[in-house]
């Protein structure tokens, strides 16, 4: 889930001194608006790596608001007062009552996060601490509140980019401290441990947002306008009988597609190149499905991707090297109306191999974030909640061996149109162009804010997205491959 | 929550005999209805003691309704096929579609139970377990599933009983397998699992509901009206913008009353007795609070009853016994502005002491599941999920080396009266009593109906109600005095 926050988001001078300016009246107008309305309150919780500027941003926010209206509280070690009661005291007493905004520096998660990197909480004890934290902030989002969470994130080498520079200046050397150098250097063993503390607590309710905090303008922009855009939300008219008063704003306020635009589509193989690689890992792919040991795994792969990026030929390469009677491969379409009669996931439940066994979804669960979310099929809080049940549904088959290996496959706007072209010109593939492709050309930019939520929410530490540059076959083939081939290994 | 489960309810075979055609008419009605509206499906999970009349149940429902539309599944040891695949799935398998009405036996919660029991998982485990249950029956109630959860439940002797009496009748002898003979070994040590597990997964979207098995007539119309009010709530109009599409019936559709009704309240003491043992337990009571280990430990003491029951005065005869610097009392009532602009746990947590700590509540977090519920100052789905967030904090409190004792104090309606009127008459008690006291007696029926709702839902094997008889003060208060010397005893 931190992989859109490890690249490097920037936003220019310029635009920063044209946006700031709104953002701030906005953002001033809605605590008015807030203060009157006797609703929230809005409690904004940040955490995330060291020296990734959580404190400018808590400042940031008094800078530009009514300070009276907004209070932040940073929670370190427990006070005496504090060690005498119940952990949760210290935060029941300092919530921000209706109408006010409260900033937490840190809070529960830190608690959690310490604890286990020290080695006092074992696994199952972080899934039970991290179960309590999902009730709580259930309870509070049940009540009214209207939660924010944010991650300030940056990468390992942007982390001692930071702590470096900070070092260096005298007049900021000071708030370089060793336990910050320490965190550094725990950075790579904290880091699984951050992805999966966001995976289960990123509920429909109250879902992560993170930020890259490497350039300090884009960090103050996003972190301003989930904010606008949740007091907004707050402030807007309820429907006549709420069951919960407050629902986030859509995860894709934020710039992340920068995932999906970086990618390098110009990677290609030559076709002899592609021969050997092709002999080469389907031979090992045949080889470890037939290994004694996969006898008590099974293997579950999604391909999903952008319309005619390939997917079909290159389920067809991975077919090549399985023996018939292991695997099934199963195309997802519209819903039958036996399955709308069932809850979402029954459908893909369905189709779970059972050990020594391979399933390949050719579309997946996935599609009620993407195709159900774009067209809009599903209920907001629908999708927003399908990324919990999805994480959910994959912990449960990987805690049973599953192996699971997704696919994105992505090809340029420009490469579309050539293929869907030529499919029109050849009659055997007429019937892969609808009119209804086309349609989802128009809507190009709305499914690339869904894939890039999609990956950020969805990419967890268990269960990764792979995303393949298709605009080249052959590469695109080799690269589903060897992947595939490298997590068998892992997992063997 | 299994006490109200373990006194003995039972129904005419008169009344039977009225009452069945006309709940069997109901049942096939609403189940047609319920097939035409494509709503639900509604799930029935059947789990209790064994010899409790699961099957027995499950078969009168069958008998009842349409057997074209109602599905039964026992879950015994996995099969082959299932055994293959993540534990979950043959419970998706079997999901009903909407319009059908499911009967699933034992299910989810018996694989955890029979697992806790061999000493397979630990305490935490099994927390985290059933986390996960609470987290899947939540999907599925947001997929519009109306899961109804019984305990079909019987007291130890009732088991044995049971058991010996299908023994005997050469019948029934077949039905009685060693399997239950060791259940019934086990009944003690199962009991506090019953207890944990039925709190930990009584949530607002499927709450349990514990039937006492014993009388085979009081079951089968009990599980049938709950299951019919079920289906009445599901067939209903939506609101315009339901955020969940079912909520479970309110759980005093039981009659569960008899808790309150069968108390004895001719207990009383003479004055000498009084004396005597008012001197033995506040002696008693003052040392342990004095204790150094009570150092460790923290106070919470919770006074709830009937208007006029005499909670003052048996607070009192408590602090009597206290040093001033270690005690708080709280007199809990309506809450302020101040309360109101937070979340309502909020006003408790500010008083929870510190350690070697004493507060005394004189009313509590329990004012929403009784007089917030019987006066509707709350939403039915705010009281419902109090129970769920009042037994979390209690065990946020407990967790954390907290003692907590809580009293109902019960008086007969013609007691109060009596009170009522002498309070009128004398002159320093007659601020005691207001127009409001007198209105609150016209809902006697009403107030035993949500006191044994949250005896029920509340009464959990970490924090026990004590019902108190308070008709004779002096039985009360000493009642009082040695349940809190007693639990403290057991606390140090």
């Amino acid at each position: 889930m931190l992989e859109s926050a490890e690249i490097g988001h920037r936003i220019t001078k310029s635009v920063y001194a044209r946006e700031e300016p709104k953002l701030r009246e906005a953002l001033l107008n809605s605590q008015f608006d807030l203060s009157q309305s006797g609703r929230g309150p809005v409690l904004i919780l940040i955490s995330g790596v060291e020296g990734g500027g959580r404190g400018e941003t808590a400042n940031k926010l008094t800078e530009w608001m009514d300070p009276r209206h907004i209070h932040v509280l940073a929670f370190g070690a427990r006070t005496c007062d504090e060690a005498a009661r119940p952990a949760p005291w210290r935060y029941w007493k300092a919530l921000p009552p209706k109408g006010r905004l409260g900033v937490f520096m840190n809070a529960w998660y830190n608690e959690v996060m310490a604890e286990h990197l020290r080695g006092a909480s074992g696994d199952v004890e972080l899934h039970a601490r991290l179960q309590s934290i999902r009730q709580h902030e259930r309870m509070l989002s049940d009540e009214g509140l209207v939660l924010l969470k944010f991650w300030i994130h940056l990468s390992r080498a942007e982390q001692e980019k930071r702590l470096k520079a900070l070092d260096r200046d005298p007049r900021t050397s000071w708030r370089v401290t060793r336990a910050d150098w320490e965190a550094y250097r725990l950075y790579n063993r904290s880091h699984a441990l951050w992805e999966h503390l966001l995976r289960e607590t990123s509920t429909a309710e109250a879902p992560w947002y993170v930020v890259e905090g490497t350039d300090e303008r884009y960090r103050n922009l996003t972190v301003g306008r989930i904010l606008l855009k949740a007091m907004r939300s707050t402030l807007a008219p309820k429907p006549a009988s709420p069951r919960r008063a407050s629902t986030p704003p859509a995860p894709s306020v934020i710039d992340n597609v920068k995932l999906i635009r970086d990618l390098d589509l110009s990677q290609r193989l030559t076709a002899d190149e592609y021969s050997a690689a092709l002999e080469k890992y389907q031979g090992r792919l045949a080889r470890l499905t037939r290994h004694k040991r996969f006898a008590k795994h099974s293997l579950v792969l999604v391909f999903e991707g952008v319309d005619a990026a390939g997917k079909g030929g290159a389920i067809r390469r991975v077919t090549g090297a399985l023996d018939a009677r292991q695997y099934v491969t199963v195309p997802i379409a519209a819903p039958s109306e036996e399955e709308r009669a069932h809850p979402y996931l029954w459908r893909f439940w369905k189709h779970v191999p059972p050990k020594g066994g391979i399933t390949i979804f050719d579309r997946s669960w996935y599609g009620r974030v993407l195709v159900e979310r774009v067209e809009e099929l599903s209920a907001v809080s629908d999708w927003l909640r399908a990324y919990v049940e999805i994480n959910q549904f994959e912990e449960q088959l990987i805690g049973d061996g599953v192996v699971i290996v997704k696919f994105w496959l992505q090809i340029s706007e420009k490469e579309q149109l050539k293929r869907f072209k030529a499919r029109e010109r050849t009659s055997f593939k007429r019937f892969k162009i609808t009119p209804e492709d086309w349609r989802n050309r128009g809507k190009w930019r709305s499914y690339e804010r869904a894939v890039s939520d999609m990956v950020d929410r969805t990419s967890t530490e268990i269960s990764r997205w792979t995303l393949v540059e298709a605009e080249d076959k052959y590469f695109a083939r080799i690269k589903v491959l060897k992947t595939i081939v490298d997590r068998l290994k892992d997992a063997l």
